[in-house]
């Protein structure tokens, strides 16, 4: 947990509005974790740390995460590409999948969800507005508690889900922070 | 417009699950085109094509968008980054956005606001539900009639925005295609 830095909240789209493929790690109340691979999400609203996110109602961590209202949200990098289509193969209804992909949970602060020590971004959630789940097949809108981040990891390419199990790695740095005005204005 | 070629909208989410910067093009009652640049968007559902995109109650887009129900979503390239910035820093009350970037309207198949010749890819939408609106900003749900694609283009790379002015553009491509198995299932 040492080497994992808090990020404010607000600070949160820096990290979510490019798109990275998730990780999303849930605990039930009898205490079984699961972790499922998502690109269904986004940042809705920047100083509450709002994220809106499909989490479908036919897959294992649907129930564990309307439980107890908590999930992880962690941002897998490059050299974990093909463990996170085979999270998505997968069931936890049938296997460990921390076991299984050599995945380690650590305790968070908040939540009773593991935060998952490979991955390079950390985000503990809890549910903040459920009202639209039945319309959408499980779109919600969580609410980020706190925001870890690995500094000191080297790998910090993440992954871009093209729908279709292949990705874009995080490619060449565009610097234009010099040149935005008017956002960082709204942004304030 | 020939160069564009139609995309089944159940494929969307191969074009915008991975996070690309996007142009928002609107065309008001009275005419007048805007655009405006946008990070905060995700696919919600892949069948019916429904994107979940916040346009905040401030911006000159806002009123044209909610007036006609409609607006185009442009998906830039790498070679426009700084075009997506500047188009951020003005506001379309004072400026013709079109004109003063070099971009060119196309009349679109189903609504009224214009395609950008220049994007690599152009989605007319229409509102499917506002009801979120004014409890997060302006977030809603557009439906995608119409997917533009165009196949020539030689410059592909989508920009990922970091949220403080730069970008990662679309690196590796990392090919899984083979490795998955159940999101297919899920698909179908």
């Amino acid at each position: 947990m040492d080497r994992f830095k808090s990020l404010p909240v607000n600070q949160l789209h820096q990290l979510l509005e490019g798109g990275p493929t998730l990780l999303v790690a849930t605990r039930g109340f009898e205490g079984i974790t699961n972790i499922m691979s998502m690109s269904f999400h986004m940042m809705i609203e920047r100083k509450r740390g709002l994220i809106g996110v499909v989490i479908g109602t036919d897959g294992y961590s649907y129930e564990a995460l309307h439980d107890t209202g908590q999930c992880v949200l962690a941002v897998p990098t490059y050299d974990m590409a093909s463990t996170v289509i085979d999270i998505g193969n997968c069931s936890g209804r049938r296997i460990d999948k921390f076991e299984r992909f050599g995945l380690t949970p650590i305790l968070a602060e908040s939540v009773r969800a593991p935060l998952i020590a490979e991955c390079m971004v950390n985000i503990e959630c809890e549910i903040f507005d459920r009202r639209m789940s039945g319309h959408y097949d499980g779109f919600i809108i969580l609410r980020a508690l706190h925001v870890w981040v690995d500094a000191d990891r080297e790998e910090r390419r993440t992954l871009h889900h093209n729908g279709d199990g292949s990705f874009y790695a995080d490619g060449e740095y565009v610097d234009l922070r010099d040149r935005i005005q008017l956002w960082n204005k709204y942004r304030k």
